[in-house]
């Protein structure tokens, strides 16, 4: 899978693709991340990238011109499933999106930055417009990163052990119930009897009841879509 | 302001923090964000930090001793208004959550992994568990990232136009309206007339007629909000 990323600040993706699980993706070949500096498009002497917006107000917009270029380029190099445009008022992210664009071969992602991009290259490019969370950030590259760490660990073949994607939080509209590890009692606090009896019908019961317990305190959003009321 | 933020990925973490303008914050004084590795206090001769879920199941549980040695020692060193873990069955995080953090001085921020922590340090430590958004990602570190992010940037004179974040999205519980910068015609495409007419009282008029009809959309949850529904 590809994903082509385009930034007015690459180095801001420098450090969350080149470690861990989705350093060894690209490694063995599962996965293809390609940032691009939407400044090395820009027609202009300074090499701006931005202007000012019209009809007045604080805050620079991202100019057309750079941008239609760039994808221009990438679109006839090959054909993208999805052009996605990072922005706080776009569709909220889920799980259920992650899971699908997991399938997709090519991904073109546009970081927004500043007030936003002018609106004509939403009109006229982006496929799907979407938000990580109901907060703004200094720009959509965090969010980018987000996103394409949400899908590449679906790959399959980049977790090492995949029945553990099974059990995350979401997959069912459920959020995880809690989990302990060794040692049993540690400042006099104890691991639950239920966890340490072996009794694996049991356990299971538990982590269902406190997986639904937590999601209907925490997260009522989700609990309604879990008993089917949403 | 300052950030502790306790991880075993500290590389995950290098790029968001030194570009831009959370390197700028940093440089003049108003920002101090310190990573601090789990790993470098585990007592085990490996430098474990994870180990098996009691009970049994895929995935690693973060153990409960490195992290409550770490933590230790930094509540030893100052006060913190807040201790944050950062996991898919958190509260989701909302801009009125980064809004009020921005006014604190210390926050620290545990990053979860593998199928998260041990549950006693969340009992005993925490003071607020906080996921980005319904979906899961490798590790909490670029949820760590994108909270110290949407925090920082609000933190008095951090941004170059303070008034700027007044117009983002969700300040009023309203998305933005649509922007747009020269040329104000572009492959045919042409700017909306009204913002070209110099009518500053019309163009005001339009944008929040935008932004409402744009909420209403695109975030049903925020358009009830704003209209007193929820």
């Amino acid at each position: 899978m590809r994903f082509d990323i385009l930034t007015i600040l690459p180095e801001l993706l420098n450090g969350p693709f080149n470690v861990s699980m989705m350093k060894r993706a690209q490694e063995r070949g599962l996965l293809e991340i390609h940032i691009h500096n939407i400044r090395d498009y820009s027609t202009d002497k300074h090499k701006n990238v931005d202007d000012y917006q019209y009809g007045g107000g604080a805050g620079m917009v991202m100019a057309i011109e750079p941008i239609v270029i760039l994808i221009e380029k990438l679109k006839s190099e090959r054909n993208y499933d999805e052009i996605i445009y990072m922005t706080p008022d776009g569709e909220l992210l889920e799980q259920r999106h992650s899971n699908s664009w997991s399938l997709k071969e090519n991904i073109l992602i546009l970081c927004g930055h500043y007030k936003g991009v002018d609106e004509r290259i939403r009109e006229h490019y982006i496929t799907k417009e979407i938000s990580i969370g109901s907060y703004v950030l200094t720009g959509g590259e965090l969010a980018a990163a987000v996103l394409v760490d949400s899908i590449g660990r679906l790959i399959p073949g980049v977790m090492n052990d995949e029945t553990s994607a099974l059990t995350d939080s979401f997959q069912d509209d459920l959020l995880s119930p809690p989990v302990y590890t060794r040692p049993p009692e540690f400042n006099g606090w104890k691991v639950p009897d239920i966890l340490l009896s072996g009794d694996f019908g049991k356990i299971e019961q538990w982590r269902e009841q406190q997986a639904i317990e937590r999601t209907r305190i925490r997260r009522p959003d989700l609990y309604k879509k879990f008993t089917g009321e949403a």
